[in-house]
Formats: C-alpha cells, structure tokens, sequence
C-alpha cells in the first residue's frame, strides 16, 4: 500500500502513535472498564487525563505560573467573539466603547476584525492589504491606539501563509492577543509577551472542537453582561474547564499529542525539524518559475504554504497525480485557489521529500 | 471479568458495537488512508459521513422537511444563551424587550432563565419549586405571555429526573423550544409541535463537544447583532454546519450511534425497551422504604433516576459494592447528594437487572 501524507491546513494529520493508542484504548482506557468518551468529566478519571493534559501543554510551552490554561470549545472563529466579550469591559468607560487594534495580514485576522466590531470599536493598526496580504508592515508603521483594550494577531495566517515570528513592542497595559491556531507548539514562544495566546486544536494540537486559550491571570473577570456563562473566562478558570461539560475525548487525544511532543524532545526540537521541513518545501518552489509562493521570504509560515502553478490549466492534474502517489488534500483554499501543503509537527521529512520528488517531477514532464 | 455496566449521566455509555467500529476505522477510514480525526471538514469523505448522520437523524426522529438539523459545538448550557440571541430579536420593539416564557422544572430550566435574563425579559410562567421539583405543574396553572418570544421546557432534567411527556398548548406564534439534552431519541416525538428542538449530544448520541439543534426554517435569520457569527443559526444552517470548523470526530460517533439505533429497530422499539428498563428499577426503589425516588409518578423520567437510602450513612458502602460489580457512576450529582442512575438507550436491560439485583441484595444485607 501507497504510504500516505496528508497535507490538510485543518483538521490534520495527527501523529501515527496517537492513533494506534487512541485505537487500542477505544473499549477499554487503562482497565477502566470504559471508553474515554463514557467517562463522567466528573470522575477520578477524566480528571487525571484533564490534568496531565494541562500539565504537559504548560511544560511545552513553559506558560509561567500566573497563566491559566483553558480548554474550550467553539474553535478560533468563536473565540474571536469571546476574546472582546472578555476583554473589552476591562477598558470601557461609561459612553465610550473601548478600542480594539488589529493589524490586518490575510484572511483570519480580517475575520477577527468583523467579529470584534460587534463589541468595540475597531481600529486597524496596520494592513498587509496594499501588499497582496504578502507581508507584515514593518512595525515602525502601525498606529497603535495607547490604550487599546488589547492588540489582536493572527501569528500565522492560515490561508494566507504569512506568520509573524516576533512580539511587537506595544503601550503599556495594553495586552497582545495571538491566534496562533495554526502554529501553536510548532516553534518557541515567549508565551510572558502576551496577553492570550489561543489557537483551535485542529491543526497542530488534536481534533476539531478544542480550543486552547492561555490567558493571564488579570485579564480574567472582565467579561460584558451579554457574554455566555459557558464562555466567561472566568467560569471556565475558576472550573478547571469544567463549568459545562468539556469536549472530553478532543482533550483526551490532545493529550496524548502532547506526550508525542514531549518523547520527541518538546518544541525546540520540533522547531528544529521544522526550520528543515519548511526550507526543503520552499526551495523547491523556488527551484524555477513553474511553481510560485507569493509571500516574500521573512513572512513564509513555516506551517501552511500556499503555491500556485504558473500554468494553472494544469491544476487538476496536478492534484490526481499526487492523490496517486498518496499526496492528499493538496487543494488551496477556495478564497485564494491553487495549492496548498500544510506541513504541522505531525508531518515527517518524509511526507515532505515526497512532496518535493513529485514537484520536481511534475515539474519535469 | 466482570461485566460493567455504566450509569453516568454524561458523557454515559456508548453502544461497544460503536466503540468497536470506531477503534477498527481510526488509522484508516474506508481505505482512505485518513482517520476521520485527520480529515478536512470540506473534503468528500467528510461530507459523506456528514450528511449520513444528518439523513439518519432526521429519519429516526422524523424531522418534517421545513426543519433543519444543524450540529454546533458548546453543549446545552451555551445554547441556553444561542437560542435567546437567535429568538429575541424576532420579537423584540424598540425600547422594550421581549418576552421569553419559562417553567421552572428543575436544575437546567433553572440554568436556562439565568442565562435568558442577559437578553430578555423573563417569565417564569410556572415553577416546580413549591414541589421541590418533584412534579410538573399543571398546564391550567402556566401563566403563559401571550407574545412571548418562545417559551423555553427542559423536557427531561437530568438532575432532578423529572420528565415532561407532552408538548403543551400554546399561543400562536409562541414557538416551544425544548432542551431534550438527556431523553432525544428515548422516545418517539412530534417534531412539528416545537419550534426548536436541541440538546448536547453526551448523553444519548455521541460523545461531549456536539450541540444538535433543530430548528423551524422561520425561526432562522434573526439572530441579535451581538451574536458570534458562528452561533448565528443563519450562518450554521446556510453552511450545513460548516461556517466554522464543526467537532468532525464527535459528529461521526454520533452517526454511527444513528447507525445502530437504526439496526434496533428505531426510536419506536428503543422507546419500548426504555419503558421496560424503567418500570424494573422504579419497581425496585419501590418495593420496601428502604430505597427512595421522590418525583410523583407521572413525571418520573425514564432516563434519570435519582434515588437515596433511607440510611445515607450507608451511601459510601453503597457505592464501593456497586462498583466491586461492576456497576459504575452512580454517584448523584453534587448538587441534590444521593444516587442517580442513568439508563440511556445505549444501556441494555441487563444492566438495569444487575443494577436491580444489587438494589435487593444490598437492602436486605
């Protein structure tokens, strides 16, 4: 059988040892008697899958003391709506709506910008419009708000393929959020730069249905009248992300991810595979012009790279000859087309040397 | 090994026909090489499983053409909030908010007023309260609002089992919108007499992280302008459940749980097994004081039956004995003490009968 790599942006692929465990403890977990999704989130159980979880994520991302892990649900789009329904009464003033600052780099970050005018007023600090969403303006040229109730990223653009490797320099307590959704755990992170960081588990945590919101001790407790209990920061802290019934099995299998990251030596030495990775794709677009990624070369994600054929009348071919080899789900977003190879942690050298042969091939032919 | 029978309210026993498919396929979905964990939410195979678990639901559940099935993520509490930001603005007039009708039958309809009142004017309508929630009042006692915006029933409290078997008359253009969490597909139901119809999936469909609404096709499009856009029916219904990521993984087990309710024949013949497994152990509890359930006849949920020993300083002896049987998670919730045992579709009459064989064996001791 065709050994299969799948290039999905989310849900993705998921690292092989997950799943055979997952598979072998489906009937029985650890002689309880039961599956995983059976367990009362109540029970002895669950719980020390819970806290493991939540343990081993802090340790990976070394989240300093003062910050709570959340497990929710909703993904990154409705988190987009929590985060100002959490954050922006922590700056209203009586008449005034608090501002929001985003800076605006491709598809999520316009996203959270629609979904955060509901709630605040919006201020783009910055676009990578003029640019194609190709580059992040330098950020001598973002016009911060000084008392903005916070900064929104979107750390790695998804569709876009534009990733933001540094904290910028912002007022003071003015907290940076990320959505770092898509590159979560896949390179070091100073996680006491920022405010929030949050990220839905589909692409590089688990499956589809969790969402990780790492967020400061002081920025809990702010949240507007209209803002669902089950979606108040501080419910979920105060209940170990068990005020309403948590998506037990995503945690389960997030979890188990988390071991694979740390038995693989944790994130510095997944960044290190990922530096690798990331360059073995690039150079090969960049071989000659008959493949072409748009987004100049300090902002390329290391995780989702969108390319396009110069010839694009040969798309579909390209596409059914790499589902024969066992290259799958190579298909661009709709919104922006052509191709697109996602490469998260749980992708090996080897999906991408193979990747890279069948470019050069269909390249060739 | 001793055979376990699980009594969990929630997340509670799977069908192991389920579990067991489920662990088969995890590595490779009908040769596709993929888990389904591993599969974007916008590929072939995915919409094939989705709309398969769509088509059975609305099968089993005979749900009239003019409905439409959606599946969303945050569980039945964050609904509590969805269905009043997607219902009031229905019948909202300038300056003076609507009206949303509750009666107060335990717990969860409790729940529920409290998250309504952040957009609405509430009205308890009728309340079990003076009863201790042990009987629903009578319809001729319901102060209903002539225009109300909907009037909201917890059809099944999980907490305190009591059960609403009837659809109540209302006045026109006040639709019933019905949290069947803890007893959908229990028993046989007519979809037409309720506006909306949900409940989170953990307790008679699949695994915690899946929210399944049903809602009437003219009560979509009116949702506040300070609902998150993924909570905004419209968007979820237009999109067939994909505005945003849905838990693709827990929407699969929830589809083969309709898969295998289908091979029992359906809601009709679970519904007679459901009445059989009831009537053993309401017989049980019954039989001498020394165990005691105490919701009057009519309303006593098929599902949920909370019960205490006359003797509670004997509860934790109880419970060891239980478990050394392999009876598991008969702990009643916190809130109300004693035992409760949960007897969804999935558990089979044999464990009711262990679980009454043990109720006499333990009373006589």
């Amino acid at each position: 059988m065709t050994t299969i790599y799948n290039f999905s942006a989310g849900p993705a692929v998921l690292p092989k040892e997950v799943l055979q465990q997952a598979a072998a403890e489906m009937l029985d977990w650890h002689g309880s008697g039961m599956s995983v999704m059976e367990m009362s989130h109540r029970g002895p159980e669950f719980i020390s899958i819970y806290k493991a979880a939540e343990q081993d994520l802090r340790e990976l991302l070394a989240v300093p003391d003062h910050y709570r892990i959340l497990f929710m649900q909703g993904g990154g789009l409705s988190q987009n709506a929590i985060i100002p329904m959490n954050l922006v009464g922590r700056k209203k003033t009586a008449g005034a709506d608090a501002t929001v600052d985003f800076v605006h780099t491709g598809s999520w970050s316009g996203k959270s910008i629609k979904e955060a005018a509901r709630y605040a007023n919006v201020n783009v600090a910055a676009s990578a419009q003029p640019s194609g969403y190709t580059a992040v303006p330098p950020q001598s040229e973002w016009h911060l708000t000084p008392d903005a109730a916070y900064l929104h990223l979107c750390t790695n653009e998804t569709i876009d393929g534009v990733e933001i490797d540094f904290a910028p320099t912002v007022p003071i307590d003015v907290p940076i959020v990320a959505d770092m959704s898509s590159h979560i755990l896949s390179r070091q992170v100073d996680v006491a730069k920022y405010g929030v960081i949050f990220g839905g588990a589909q692409k590089n945590i688990g499956p589809a249905g969790v969402t990780v919101v790492i967020v400061r001790d002081d920025l809990i407790g702010h949240a507007l009248p209209i803002c669902p209990s089950a979606f108040d920061w501080k419910n979920v802290a105060e209940n170990e992300s068990m005020y309403n019934t948590p998506p037990t099995y995503g945690i389960y299998i997030a979890g188990l991810v988390f071991q694979w990251l740390k038995r693989q030596g944790g994130v510095a030495a997944l960044e290190q595979r990922n530096i690798e990775k990331a360059k073995l794709l690039y150079a090969a677009l960049d071989a000659d012009d008959f493949y072409r990624n748009r987004v100049a070369a300090p902002y390329r994600s290391r995780m989702n790279i969108p390319f396009y054929l110069r010839d694009e009348s040969q798309n579909e071919a390209f596409l059914a000859g790499a589902k024969a080899r066992g290259l799958l789900q190579l298909k661009g977003h709709k919104s922006v087309g052509g191709m697109r190879a996602s490469i998260y942690n749980a992708m090996p050298v080897e999906g991408v040397q193979a990747l890279v042969d069948y470019l050069n091939e269909f390249a060739k032919r």
